[in-house]
């Protein structure tokens, strides 16, 4: 009988090892990478926030950038906590707010005021419209002193050869080097290329201002470049993770997937299950 | 003037020359591996063809095991002609029929002559029904024989620990060895590794014999562990990908996925761009 005891016993302390040798395998698997997968919130302008928590809960995203269509700049603090809730209750992490575009200081002001409402320390924004030919200064001066004011990191979004304001990462670059090292890049790595940039090299560049990444593959690295799922297109995912790594970045890696806006799920699970192997088989 | 119309000439020759070279480069990256990626048709049984081959076209997956529900066992001359010409105009190749289950030696005639009226080279088959203890072996020597007759070949399909009908490749591998060479294994890596045995082992042992594969992903090697999205679980597909270009294979891997078959795109699709990456990026 106290044999039979002590088998049981062994065994046990036997399972409980194997469980502790998992765990710790999976932690140092996830634990190896400091950036992480997320979603920028632009990818599901066309759907509400339930149908976009529920997707991301599927295909196992966890971080995503949050769009003023889904949670509104004047929302107040019940609208806030009850879409926060939401987000927890989907394992979701609202990491960042934007882009934000920024006409004006008031706009500036507001979204400040915005981002800490919904307490993230980071915004992703355009210093102007649509339709400008530069950047607005003194929205980027404002900008720079909200950064010192708030402590909340601001990071440029650059649009690709489609328009003037901040066509890629080096335009940037340019105009926040010698400001607060709080203002950065949001490093679009698709419309970089098509920018005529090499966003691989931008990244190793700008790396330590680059605080938000949109992660999306283009045909080509030209103006007629257009949006398709990673992997079939012009971008080098494995060289581009091993440079995330080696520039330590830490930020999120937001997909922004605009092949297919009115139906776009399917091509974002092929893109993320793209990514997720190539952030596991390029250790 | 003919300065201008040479620099054009000269030019239409630049462009020529470098798509000619993307087209060689194209070429090559998929000639390098002789194997690729396909969908078992059990996948869609939940899913008419036309649904089928609209999403099939979606992930950009070119081949099809054809499964009875898609196209019945007695369906004539006409009804194929329709089915395959629906197959031509989505860019897909139906290279196979089944798994078929085979009680006697009736059953066995009638997917022989189905295969040669369908035009493939391969029926995915088991000689013996669900709840079965072992295979029949009257039904297996009358598919060796209607192998040798019509030099279509036969892979049998295992099913992991669920059922006692080979419930793995050594299994299989035992009753074909000694028969004829067209008489091998539809290699489905989730049950082999769910019935205790080591998929990319088996790979290895019985190559030339496997005909096929089953492609899919499980969350642990016991017969608890179940289908899940492609890396998310217990394969090493990076191992399993150099083993195939290893032993030459030169078949179909057909996903098979059966985590939520009532609505199983999102899953397949994160799946597909989780293989199409480690076969890129394994080389």
């Amino acid at each position: 009988m106290h044999q039979t005891l002590y088998i049981i016993y062994i065994m046990k302390l036997r399972t409980l090892f194997f469980s502790l040798l998992l765990m710790l395998q999976g932690t140092m698997l996830w634990a190896q990478d400091a950036f992480h997968l997320g979603m920028a919130g632009y990818t599901f302008v066309k759907f509400d926030i339930d149908k976009t928590l529920a997707f991301m809960k599927k295909i196992d995203v966890h971080y995503l950038c949050i769009k003023d269509f889904h949670l509104p700049i004047d929302a107040n603090a019940e609208q806030i906590a009850q879409f926060k809730e939401k987000l927890a209750a989907h394992d979701v992490i609202g990491y960042a707010v934007g882009p934000i575009y920024m006409k004006d200081v008031e706009a500036v002001d507001k979204a400040f005021a915005y981002a800490q409402r919904v307490g993230v320390d980071l915004i992703v924004g355009v210093p102007g419209v649509w339709g400008d030919k530069g950047p607005r200064y003194d929205v980027l001066d404002r900008v720079e002193q909200k950064v010192k004011e708030t402590g909340i990191r601001y990071a440029i979004h650059l649009h690709g050869p489609d328009m003037p304001l901040y066509p890629d990462a080096t335009s940037i670059w340019n105009d926040v080097k010698d400001r607060d090292p709080r203002l950065g890049i949001c490093l679009d790595i698709g419309h970089d290329l098509r920018a005529g940039s090499d966003p691989i090299k931008d990244l190793k560049r700008y790396g330590k201002r680059v605080f938000d990444i949109h992660l999306k593959d283009v045909t080509e690295g030209t103006k007629a470049g257009h949006a398709i799922e990673l992997g079939r297109g012009a971008i080098d995912f494995p060289k581009f993770v091993k440079m995330l790594r080696k520039v330590g970045y830490k930020g999120s890696l937001s997909l922004e997937y605009e092949k297919d806006m009115t139906d776009p799920f399917i091509g974002i699970a092929e893109s993320v299950g793209y990514f997720k192997s190539i952030q596991q088989n390029t250790h």
